[in-house]
């Protein structure tokens, strides 16, 4: 039995102002995971899924930068208004949001992913 | 193609002192996942192998709590001594540390999980 059957982990990294790389928090990702967890909160999920902030995630070009475990997909530049499609359809019916997902190419830009 | 091979997610939550529930920081989790992420850099693995600050990861009695994705392995009462054995076994055999898991029971006392 696992712990969460899916986890959601929302960066809310905060860089200092002017970064070059910018940061999440500063796009609103704070919100974004409120939102998450309101809502599943709502919907009596928080027990099964849960809304977790985490750290840079490593995708700041993209941000807000989410990714959903187990299955490992990765969204940018989420907003609070994406929350309840995500639930929806993603979180609840296991259908990810295509045109918020990063796409692989774009995570191999830098080389550093093999 | 996946982004990371594993995701270690380690809370780095921080309660105001006192907090009947205590928190991770001041379990050392801080240099926890500093130790995770200059290992696997040491290794050449932090492009596969992500260590990630995470907020509280809702296992605060079991703290300093890690999850291991896509597995979603947990650890709790992780110290930097167990990081070297979790990346040589868990991380790069896929052998988790069985002392160190949260056992399903221990997840389950307080009746929040079905």
């Amino acid at each position: 039995m696992k712990r969460f059957e899916k986890h959601i982990f929302v960066c809310e990294n905060k860089r200092p102002e002017g970064h070059p790389k910018g940061c999440c928090a500063d796009k609103n990702s704070i919100a974004v995971r409120a939102s998450f967890k309101d809502r599943l909160k709502e919907l009596g999920l928080s027990t099964k899924i849960r809304s977790n902030s985490a750290g840079c995630l490593d995708a700041c070009e993209h941000g807000v930068s989410v990714v959903v475990y187990p299955e490992q997909i990765w969204y940018g530049g989420v907003t609070v208004d994406d929350v309840e499609e995500i639930i929806q359809s993603h979180i609840l019916k296991n259908l990810p949001i295509e045109r918020l997902k990063i796409k692989d190419a774009k995570f191999n830009k830098d080389e550093k992913i093999v």
